[in-house]
């Protein structure tokens, strides 16, 4: 058993040239999916790298990157990476930029990319269900079922380029009441390292017409072990939907102090608890709104040294009217029963002083029209327009139409390609404590100079506070700074019981080093596993701090 | 690679005696938990047979049953039993009688008892969760919530005796908002087969807050795979509660005739994909209630041969008063809410002919007091109190009051003890298919002489059709029937699509067997992963078809 243990060691980017893969490897995954297929030419390959990396770093670089159409292709190129011993790097769509978006943990690794791989397989508004390959974008899904006029949302994160399967697989987070997209997943088929093919659950049994209805199916359920790990390639995927409810209410409250935020988290506990609103709300604070929704640069802010200060801070609450926090929520079902519920949400966070709560209210089978008119009113611009920009945004997510609005405000920066990094640490839905968390982070960051940029995804128990730290990539010490400094955030957090709940590919074995409960046994139970099934270490070595005992780094 | 494909043979029950177990292993087992949690005499150990195979029978009899109460214990059992080469069988309380109890898989094995463990370590009324040992019964944790007047509602299935771990662990459903046990179930310490221990999800971060809080950790999530398996012994877990809701709503809607389970699946799974209803109702048909609820034996409604025939179905539709079908279902939230979902409710079923819908109230802070009180109204006896009595068993199960009153109902025979078997095939949430399901059961049932009593346990995407055949166990013939007669209708089941969900330990090999997609890829992919955690095949071989290589039935 290896020690999976790892110290926190200072870090450098590397800058020497990814290794290339075989040149026999390269003719066979031609003669497998032909040249359009494969991708070697270094150029091409940048597409695959990590994003928000400064062009000159090299670690997550591919060595080849190949694009199979089929389950039988993919198990083939699972057998020749074995056959070549080379590492494979699966992604969907490899939109995930915050964490490293297509590029591979180890550089020279061959990049599956299954974009094309892009057919939904079933899509059923009875049972309020599809079936997806991993190429199927939110945006696909969404397309497909207006296409055919169903009466159904799918569920959906802020940006809709991102696969509904590579989402899921993360851990990903949605805003419908279906958002817990692991939870909403049902019934895998898998590539293992040895090329052959697993199904998950009631798909286990031929022909079975509810595989993608029931999640368990007799013995073990595996697919909370397949996600966010590297055990195998997932080529199918169940997905639930959400009936279009009667009708569909998008709110947001503001509060206007800073501390409001134990207030706020202390009065939607028991409004998630019991139902009365169905979705993840989330929280930002003032800056990530200055930052991700009024257009205008930080120097519009602040031009001094170090993190924006408090009369930025109040600036920005002038400007923008979203006070010191501002929460969005939705909620869905008859129009009646809708309306009972706004009358308790709307009794409950009046009691919140200097609160304000506004909200739209839509019939469900008009959201679609109205939500995507032309027509539809253009927001003021500027920081007075970034509140109703933040709403439109809302509307349409919360009800499951994808955009890309949010990728229009990164350029935080005013020079250069914008890029974020994300911390995300986990901490209970208690006021208090989600307050002690963000005072540490704001701390933390004004200690680098660096903003404390906040987005709280809020579920019934938990709370994950996804602090964005946003920097140039043309400026190689800052993007050095965000990298180092989440890092640096993943360990002090630890020692305060904050966990992340995912991570960017340069920080996955610091973050697995945290979960090191009795001498790390949840690692070594991974490595256990891994070693089972991939002893070659051929899939995706490295994901989650996973790579099992052969390719495990000397530490 | 073994093959795990088991083809259908003729069962024999064994009446040879089963293998004790080495004396030096009683010895250890004695020295490290004293002689009062050691049973190794062989009428003691009688209580941890399957209870309702025939008494001459002994293919499930353990070899020796120990009693640990720490986790320190259960490590060295484990241990012992590798260095003694003895398989064991883990129970929590063993009361998954209709499945077979607490008896072992593999006779002689080494019962481990895990009813001693039972501290509730934390329950908390804020975040609406507890963490409990194995040994925590339903009844234990209801009782506590009550004695610290706590405002919450723990979800229960229909007896109250059983383990909140040991029902999780075989995907147990219960009827409050909360009622997918495995869903429902939030972090877990494990024993592994070398004694090691591990902390799955957050609680592999050390002293982490948000263990029993957030389901997804970082890395792969486990819970799944350590449920209705082998892999590992759960000595805590994270389970989480319902808040109180202001108000609560126990209704159940008859149907007159049979083919009426159609209208009645189609009407209801609207009401529940949007979230009306949140709990799992359960449509029961009016022999299930004749044979649990009517208080009279079989020979009341019928004394001719074979099964119950249509004259007999109508005398108990027009005693009872039940129609072909009732369902339960419950609502729960805020009194103005609840009273919007209720007229939905009324609404939708209203057109079904013929149907009736009844409900009744409850102010959240009243329901204990209402339900427990003594002087609740007492059901008349016989035939006519039946509905009566169904009402107040759902009333009680679905507010999350544990009891014992549907134990009271098995002497369907009027002789000797009362046993059952259940065979519970999954079907998609579809009227259609629903009614095929039950028309076939219903025949194959009549072509063996056997009623048809069926509890529907309803989802909003599926459905479970628990097939309970009742027996009386002094009968050997009788008793051998419903064995096999169960092995025969999961095979039948598996060919029109049915998988079962759950199922006694004698049909395990059987069920694994009908879910053999690809060669039984998903048999193999088990094998793989048990021989990697438990290369001895120590833990509870052959619980869900899954014994590892080492101790693969030769087939």
């Amino acid at each position: 058993m290896t020690d999976t243990h790892l110290e926190p060691t200072t870090w450098a980017p590397s800058t020497d040239p990814a290794p290339g893969v075989d040149p026999a490897l390269v003719a066979a995954c031609t003669e497998l999916l032909g040249a359009d297929a494969v991708v070697s030419d270094p150029v091409l390959m940048r597409e695959f790298r990590d994003p928000y990396s400064h062009a000159s770093w090299t670690q997550h670089e591919p060595g080849l990157v190949v694009c199979p159409t089929t389950v039988e292709q993919v198990q083939e190129l699972v057998r020749l990476a074995g056959r070549f011993d080379t590492p494979t790097w699966t992604i969907s769509q490899g939109r995930n930029n915050g964490y490293g978006g297509p590029a591979p943990r180890v550089p020279g690794s061959m990049v599956i990319s299954l974009r094309g791989m892009n057919r939904i397989l079933e899509l059923d508004e009875e049972l309020a269900y599809a079936v997806v390959e991993p190429g199927v974008r939110f945006f696909d899904l969404y397309e497909e079922v207006q296409r055919r006029g169903l009466k159904l949302w799918p569920s959906i994160p802020d940006l809709g380029w991102g696969s509904i399967i590579g989402n899921a697989m993360d851990h990903g987070v949605g805003f419908t009441p279906l958002g817990d997209h692991p939870a909403r997943s049902c019934g895998m088929e898998v590539v293992l390292a040895d090329g052959s093919l697993v199904r998950t659950g009631m798909g286990a049994m031929p022909d079975n017409p509810t595989w993608a209805l029931r999640k368990h199916g007799f013995g073990p359920h595996h697919e909370g072990m397949l996600m966010q790990s590297n055990l195998g390639i997932v080529t199918k995927m169940g997905c639930w939907l959400v009936p279009q409810p009667e009708y569909y209410v998008s709110a947001e409250v503001t509060v206007p102090r800073d501390e409001d935020i134990s207030t706020l988290i202390d009065t939607v506990r028991p409004l998630l608890l019991d139902g009365t609103i169905q979705n993840s709300p989330i929280a930002y604070n003032v800056t990530l709104i200055a930052g991700a929704f009024s257009g205008v640069p930080r120097s519009h802010w602040y031009t001094g040294d170090g993190a924006v200060d408090d009369a930025a801070i109040e600036k920005m609450k002038a400007e923008t009217g979203a006070g010191a926090w501002l929460m969005r929520f939705a909620l869905f079902g008859y129009e009646d029963v809708v309306s009972e519920q706004l009358a308790r949400c709307t009794e409950a966070f009046a009691r919140i002083e200097g609160s304000r709560l506004t909200h739209r209210g839509f019939r469900g089978d008009e959201v679609v029209h109205q939500l995507t008119a032309l027509e539809r009113p253009r927001p003021a611009d500027g920081p007075e327009g970034a509140v109703d920009r933040l709403r439109q945004q809302s509307d349409t997510t919360q009800a499951g139409i994808p955009s890309l609005d949010l990728l229009d405000n990164l350029s935080w920066d005013d020079h250069g390609v914008g890029g974020h990094l994300d911390y995300s640490p986990v901490t209970e839905l208690d006021g208090a404590r989600v307050l002690e968390q963000t005072r540490w982070l704001r701390e933390e960051c004004a200690g680098e100079g660096l903003d404390y940029a906040a987005s709280l995804m809020i579920f019934p128990r938990a709370c994950i506070n996804i602090v964005s730290l946003w920097f140039n990539t043309a400026d190689e010490a800052g993007t050095r700074q965000a990298y180092e400094f989440t890092g640096t955030l993943i360990e002090r957090g630890a020692e305060r019981g904050f966990g992340a709940y995912r991570t960017h590919l340069e920080h996955m074995d610091r973050v697995a080093a945290t979960y090191d409960w009795n001498d790390s046994a949840l690692a070594r139970f991974n490595t256990r596993i891994k070693d089972a099934l991939d002893p070659q270490g051929i899939l995706s070595p490295g994901r989650s701090g996973i790579w099992g005992s052969r390719r495990a780094p000397q530490g």
